[in-house]
């Protein structure tokens, strides 16, 4: 494979031919294209882009590289929704069960943290015994008997795009619009879904953290999810804040558990019914908005969702009594309380806190622990106009005590919003890492959760009125 | 070490701190930083550039990632040249032995073939038993004994861009002026020097085609060289041609024999004397040009400059026997000769010639076979206004016969050039793979040979009348 030639090309700004990309991605999956040539071709990609028929040829490319879910003549509808990420984002714990539960199939393949945000699979393993390594035959069998699955990508699902993911990881090359596209679309497709459903978070807490890049994003894999005959459509939801009020795997898990058992807070609960209608519309099943909100509603009251979750639990090695009973998730040793010095919300923050890179190698990532994270006790019912934070606990790892309030910093954030009127409180929740991280703002009053729904055949606004910005 | 911080950093358009190029640079030739992760910040600093502090403590990390030539107290003055490389380029092995007959020290590490562009090792390693692989203490007594060493980088010298040349080479990273020029200067300021002269090719057949590139990889390494305690001149020559007319190893360094005994051809004559001479004037041997262009030119005639090289040869192992009698150098089997269809110039061309790309790995580059080649029999006298060529011999390697000639095919360079009215023969050399290439383009004249002098206090153009661009 002469590779040299091809990077040069992308390099000067030039196109790859559907056929060169076929190639390279299949001999970079065969190990005849090393690393190295392959992140320089990356970090090209992320610097001069990528044309739409070669990120459609990209995507085929790491698509073919694998197999995928066959579900032949089975009639029950499968859609898969998929989480951009942010901050406390534990939707998919909920989501998954409760639209099962309404008879649409989802087939749901996850992945671990990337960058600042956590990650589905870390979440969910952090329920005694639960095995998110199902095989491919394992999860079209679970799907077809209880209508969900939660696993991470098989060996045998686009194996170009878990060793490409693996490398952008360590190479800088993660923040590239076609290439979360590419990755994420190619999983995505195998699923063998009928539809799809994205969410595509934007603020401070995102991914990515600019609204044009995740208005770009959300086109992106709108357009190649339609070309390949799988309808997608993009729901834009806020990420300048944690969804809901649990950071850290343990704490979104019980905050999912929650929410399932009707306990949870309603800016999640919000999210999860926009997406989750999106996915009832989507599949056929119900025909109106209101319809598919009401059949979700009625799932959760009747606890048909909660007990789908259990059974999936169960399905997959967990100890099912962690949704009757969430003490049984690994619980923090140490707790300590801190007060915010002043009224304020807690906001998400998707900056880099300075502790360090814990990446070494592409080969042996760091996977999030269960215990740490950061829950805040917030007054209800001021959701609409910013929660109102009056203290914030940190669970901290048990025999360390890295968590540590830097207080009264004047922040970017802060010096950036000239409304803001006192200093910040910024918290670091040393446990977490990367993941996770959030920042008591004092002050200052962002809008409520908010959701503008995209397809191929234009976008709304689900509450134009708290949208700041027109998409 | 902490790589993808800096690697973001570098690929949103930042800079790196001297510290971290230091750290970085340490941490990769101790290989606790993976090719996959420097090539990705290669790509980035092609795509981004590279600010002069950033340059400057780059350069310094390569250097100081190994050891130095030192002579203490020896009181000769150590000049070196190099050149940016370009077809048919064997002016340092006339120049060496050349500069080192009028009592100025050559203490030249030279490269393999890079792109397109021979190296001056594989020409030198065509003298049978010729051994260019000294260690630094070899190096240092054969200077100090014969006032020249010619040899490859050693494993002490700059282990730093060892390891960054032959990754560049193979992740597409080459044709970056911070790169080149930090590449170059690590290995010449560890060469214990007093000046160094720069041989900048410009034209078709140059490593970097364009004159904007070239001018400004000259003042990047001027501004390297001064900073740095080593006076550093450059001379911008041509290169729209193969130097002088043969193109291959074994061919060019008997074109370097035949120069150094009087027989060589001019614009290869005048390239070497216009090098020589800034050497002398930078050595502090002569005060003008005029007196030490005869300088060179006595040790030319005199025949003491092929003497050296004689003693070069036998010195480092070779037959020394060559000098008198090249035929002892590695002969084709097979010699084809083409009749050029018109009436023309041999230009240099750099493009690509689609055979692929022979390096499969940066650990096993190929090695240039010393037999194949082109050489020209041309109409001296016509030097100036462009060299008629009526055939060209194309010298093939032994049991193959790969040279081949397209004849009468639009190549792209015509049809760029509107004075040029017949179609050109494109003569693709097979056995010399991306090393050499050679056109015969009909009905064109190029220029003639020009050189230019750049230094930090202005620059002048030895042959203005023939110099079609201002510098």
């Amino acid at each position: 494979m002469f590779v040299v030639p091809l990077i040069e090309r992308k390099r000067d700004g030039g196109a790859l031919t559907p056929e060169q990309w076929s190639a390279l991605i299949a001999a970079y999956t065969d190990g005849r294209v090393p690393d190295y040539q392959m992140s320089a071709l990356l970090m090209a990609v992320v610097l001069r882009g990528l044309e739409r028929q070669e990120l459609a040829a990209l995507t085929d490319a790491m698509l073919a590289s694998g197999q995928r879910l066959g579900f032949d003549s089975w009639p029950t509808p499968r859609v898969d929704k998929h989480s951009t990420g942010g901050v406390g984002d534990k939707v998919s714990l909920v989501l998954a069960p409760l639209v099962a539960a309404c008879g649409v199939a989802v087939p749901m393949m996850s992945g671990r943290g990337l960058g600042h945000t956590g990650g589905t699979l870390d979440k969910l393993e952090a329920i005694p015994g639960f095995r998110t390594g199902l095989s491919l035959a394992e999860a079209k069998a679970q799907v077809m008997k209880l209508g969900v699955a939660m696993m991470g990508q098989t060996p045998e699902i686009a194996p170009a795009d878990r060793r490409l993911y693996a490398l952008r990881d360590v190479t800088g090359t993660v923040e590239a619009i076609p290439l979360i596209a590419a990755s994420i679309m190619s999983k995505k497709l195998a699923e063998g879904l009928n539809a799809l459903v994205l969410d595509v978070k934007r603020g401070s807490g995102a991914f990515l953290p600019s609204l044009e890049q995740s208005l770009e994003l959300a086109r992106t894999m709108i357009t190649l999810g339609e070309d390949r005959g799988c309808p997608t459509v993009a729901l834009l939801t806020a990420m300048d804040r944690p969804l809901g009020r649990a950071c850290g795997n343990a704490l979104e898990t019980e905050e999912a558990i929650l929410t399932l058992r009707g306990e949870g807070p309603a800016d999640l609960l919000e999210v999860t019914y926009a997406l989750g209608s999106e996915m009832l519309l989507a599949a056929g099943v119900e025909k109106t908005s209101k319809k598919a909100r009401q059949r979700l509603a009625n799932a959760l009251a009747s606890g048909l969702a909660a007990e789908k979750f259990e059974q999936l639990i169960e399905a997959q090695g967990g100890n099912p009594k962690t949704v009757e009973d969430p003490s049984v998730l690994p619980q923090a040793q140490e707790v300590e309380v801190y007060a915010a010095p002043r009224t304020g919300v807690v906001a998400a923050d998707h900056r880099p806190r300075g502790r360090g890179d814990g990446r070494r190698s592409h080969q042996g990532r760091r996977r999030g622990r269960p215990h740490g994270g950061v829950r805040d006790h917030g007054e209800a019912g001021r959701q609409g106009a910013g929660r109102r934070t009056d203290r914030v606990d940190l669970c901290a790892r048990p025999g360390r005590n890295e968590a540590r309030l830097r207080g009264a910093r004047a922040g970017d954030r802060d010096r950036r919003q000239a409304g803001g009127k006192a200093a910040p409180v910024d918290l670091t929740p040393g446990d977490e890492g990367r993941r996770g991280g959030a920042q008591a703002i004092g002050g200052f009053c962002t809008p409520g959760p908010q959701s503008c729904t995209l397809s191929s055949s234009g976008a709304s606004c689900t509450s134009r009125s708290a949208c700041s910005s027109s998409v």
